[in-house]
């Protein structure tokens, strides 16, 4: 068992010390190292958690919440500084996403088959 | 990159040789060995599955499901080879929420700080 936490460790480091976590890193600081952009993300990810916070509870989403979400998006992609944060943002997603599948795979073949029948 | 992918297979091989998740194999294959377990079990599943996805879709779960769930959770506690194979879940469960703590602390870094302000 300690062996799992030590290579859970293991890949901790690694993915610190990757070129993309570094990348996202910097992107986020020059975000947040500029007043205007980083306001506007503030703005962005407030709204995205409200909705997201509704959606969990259950409860409907107005067309107006809709509609200013889509322009918070719209505002925030054409900010250079946020657009790059987004990109590797999205990159080091596709990363955890694979470790995230990699490392439950031996779950899945635990249940995978009799959950098909 | 493929340092990050590397440690990630090492951490899915220490938790296949890892004690508590060969004693999940067992009790599920225990389970599923038991064809009144095994019934018993798929229909918790079922039931559970359900729920969930309702939730999911923001649908509303009356009181007689929750009734219904509340049914199949007792019937299901009600045997061994089911709480034996609950109680491995349980175990292999904390140690997945560990893991998934460890590996996303970077990340948490990067934008825990200014999240608070
Ligand atoms: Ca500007
Ligand atoms: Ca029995």
């Amino acid at each position: 068992m300690s062996n799992i936490y030590d290579h859970a460790y293991n890949l901790e480091k690694a993915i610190r010390e990757s070129s993309e976590f570094q990348r996202l890193k910097t992107a986020y600081e020059a975000v947040m190292n500029d007043p205007e952009s980083k306001q506007m993300f503030e703005s962005f990810r407030d709204t995205q958690l409200n909705l997201q916070e509704k959606q969990m509870q259950g409860l409907e989403i107005t067309e107006e919440e809709v509609e200013k979400a889509r322009n918070v998006v719209e505002l925030v992609q054409g900010n250079e500084t946020i657009a790059k944060l987004m990109e590797e943002e999205q990159q080091l997603n596709v990363i955890i996403g694979d470790i995230s599948s990699i490392i439950t795979k031996p779950l899945e073949e635990v249940y995978g088959f009799s959950q098909e029948d």
